[in-house]
């Protein structure tokens, strides 16, 4: 799979449980997001512009994908969001078809314009690698089915590992596509009340002992 | 780096922040262990006994490791627990170095004599993958430095997936090396109240808006 093969199976909308581990903390937080993915080709006027944008050869882009998401964790405070949309488009380096540059459309935490370094790995993975001014993260994202996406990253602020978070992305069904409608509230939070744990709790029973691990830890 | 230097480099006290997606029930739960691994030789009584339990030649093992843990996680009931201790073998396939078999001297959640597969991946990735009679799992565990270890894992039950789950464990300093037992108690879960958010809150203002990942989502 190259990296457009990926976007284009990430088409889609998807239903995302994501957590962040603050290490210095010690403290896991929850969340969940929707995700609405389109793909796009490399003639699409969204890639064309966002070269243009950041002043790169628009011939050299291999398309790319327009994304919007509505989210909430679980230590957010009143005002606070996490929601937007925004495209991408990746430029393969000329000499490796499998790594390159993914071009943003505006920062996320950082005002000056985003390019991250990807590359592919051998087991299908897409690795992201951005640096900013004073933070840099590292993500790797892939498919554990067609329907089941995956994502771990970890950010470093002033050069020490700050966060490592972990999303699993499940495509929602047909029936739903037709309501790919992303609004912040729509998304809740999963922290788990005893009462909620019933049903897991019991679906652990039937299935004990509990497997995390071939490692047993 | 080959499996067993992974091994070598896993070595020491770790602390671990983990955290499992329950797929099915779109929950998550969070949890906390210690663990102590011990590198082991090949020529150590413990891996030849584990190959000769194997039926395995064991001049074909180039080393493994000993491991203790404990822990808990947030939904546990009385009396359920998460310690253990175990030895690991690793016998790469006599073609290539860098995949084999991993033997362990019993089973987690099968009664059966556990074998299981790995390979290290081109980004220093060590990959596990564990076939059960019910079930089945993919498990990557990776550096990020060399005091922050991280893993991701997904289980197949009866050929859907069931759980996803990420670990992010840090080296614990040299000065608990000299109390590296490993109790059940030590390891308490980490559901945060908003009262003990305050402080990763403040930390959060300090550096907003918060970033999550290059792609905003």
């Amino acid at each position: 799979m190259d990296a457009m093969e990926f976007f284009q199976q990430s088409a889609g909308s998807w239903r995302s449980q994501r957590t962040t581990h603050h290490l210095a903390f010690k403290r896991s937080e929850v969340g969940e997001s929707q995700i609405q993915v389109d793909a796009l080709a490399a003639d699409d006027p969204e890639i064309i512009a966002l070269c243009e944008f950041h002043q790169i050869d628009a011939s050299l882009a291999i398309g790319g994908c327009s994304v919007r998401w509505g989210g909430s964790m679980g230590w957010d405070q009143e005002g606070e969001n996490h929601e937007g949309n925004t495209v991408f488009a990746l430029v393969p380096d000329t000499d490796n078809p499998r790594q390159g540059r993914l071009l943003r459309d505006r920062g996320y935490a950082e005002i000056v314009p985003v390019v991250g370094q990807y590359h592919m790995d051998d087991d299908g993975g897409l690795v992201l690698i951005t640096e900013y001014d004073t933070m840099s993260s590292i993500e790797r994202f892939w498919f554990a089915s067609p329907d089941l996406r995956m994502r771990c990253s970890t950010v470093k602020r002033f050069g020490g590992f700050n966060t490592a978070s972990f999303c699993t992305e499940s495509r929602v069904g047909a029936d739903s596509l037709s309501h790919p409608e992303v609004n912040q509230g729509d998304a809740i939070v999963s922290d788990v009340t005893p009462t909620q744990a019933q049903e897991v709790l019991q679906a652990r029973q039937d299935t004990s002992p509990q497997y995390f691990s071939l490692l047993g830890w």
